[in-house]
């Protein structure tokens, strides 16, 4: 076993850079274990990245689960970015999904603040959020009912203006900014967070892990369809920052170039 | 200007191997120029590739025509790889959503047999098939009726075997391997072939080009969704062979690891 190797399934894995300045990562180094990602440019907000695997034909689930498709690096790869911030995002179909935490592996270091964003669903934080020592911050749109468990688990809640029933998005990360102090915000889905983020303009990175499969089932994409995007032709223009490799796995980077 | 820049929209932008073997591209070298694509392992069917350009939200098309998504490199990319085949095949589908031709910009070479694979849906080879010097295969299953127009095109119109009041692949395949002398196969979409044809184990590599956009339209995935493919979990597994880059582009090649 070579330094440059590390265990996956019994195999070793050679990982590295591609691009840009192609080098295999020494032993211990992780992909983006130097990143150093931007302070927010607005005012009004978080820098905001977004953390997504997907196979190969563009799926995020097997069988409904996102665990079925990332490998071991990949899961790597998902704690470094959430050492990055201080808080990491999900909605709650998410969380309806599959049982889930949004935290780090290491005790070491503090850990970022859960965010569930809450819609008109439910949101099972007792039975599916695997909490830690994270603080919690639960927002909602204001008339929607909390979860009926929410009191026994100790949360923030976040009543916010609702946006066709959803989080108002620019109100929930205007808070985030200013009474969470919050200056970088990762976001790990689901498809329709995404496509509320994005469509909003808010998002400045894009990580996408393609994972060497193909799913072929009736699952989501990263992003769920809308028809406004589909009437306006692509809806944004991204510049690629930097591309790993881990065996059949690509780990790539993107920054979002908002329109307007 | 140097010797390893491609002219895009009046920008210079560098051609790149990121892997195997890290190297920028010289001037006038092809992504793909120099593969050499396998004989096929089976007798009773071609080498099959599958070449289609997605989004990084895994679309394959914007305002419903893929025409939008690649750029003038991929365009270059998907006739050196018509090159390097004996017959390109689409599905009638695609062919219903944008005019199309099959075949190489360079008239000193011999051009691929055009393949369209027809279905229960129409088939407007003289409104979108830009057909040049090619020669023309048409497969229908049985029992369908042929385009009205067909007579109006020198085309060998195949009768097939229906699988669920589709083409038979495995039937059509054979009969391109041994009738007609494709040892090669190139298939470009639209998303029911491609699933078609992988879910019947008969793909071998998949060249996959990835635009830096976001489309987030209710548009179609490489390959259709369907009921089996989620509940199987994961479909196939796939090898990384390469990875190219043309300023924010990549171009992917997998090879497909069928299952049984």
């Amino acid at each position: 076993m070579t330094h440059n190797t590390k265990q996956q399934h019994g195999e070793d894995i050679a990982i590295a850079r591609l691009f840009p300045e192609a080098r295999t990562l020494i032993d211990g180094e992780e992909i983006y274990g130097d990143l150093e990602l931007p302070l927010p440019a607005s005012p009004d907000r978080p820098y905001v990245i977004l953390n997504m695997v997907t196979s190969v034909d563009g799926r995020v689930s097997a069988g409904g689960k996102s665990s079925g498709i990332g490998s071991r690096v990949d899961r790597t790869c998902m704690r470094v970015l959430r050492s990055k911030v201080d808080a990491v995002a999900v909605g709650a179909g998410s969380l309806r999904a599959e049982k889930m935490n949004l935290g780090l592996d290491r005790g070491d270091i503090s850990q970022p603040l859960a965010v569930i964003v809450g819609g008109s669903g439910g949101i099972p934080l007792l039975q599916n959020l695997i909490l830690g020592e994270q603080r919690l911050l639960v927002a909602v749109p204001r008339g929607v009912r909390l979860p009926a468990n929410a009191e026994e688990i100790p949360a923030t809640i976040l009543r916010t203006p609702a946006d066709e029933g959803r989080v108002d998005l620019a109100w929930l990360l205007r808070a985030l900014r200013h009474e969470h102090e919050v200056q970088r915000l990762l976001v790990e889905g689901g498809p329709g967070l995404n496509r509320s983020l994005i469509g909003a303009g808010l998002l400045d990175e894009l990580f996408i892990t393609v994972a060497p499969k193909l799913v072929l089932g009736q699952e989501h994409a990263i992003i769920s369809g809308s028809a406004a995007g589909s009437a306006a032709g692509t809806h944004a223009d991204l510049s690629l920052l930097s591309a790993h490799q881990a065996g059949d796995e690509l780990f790539l980077r993107y920054r979002v170039q908002n329109r307007g």
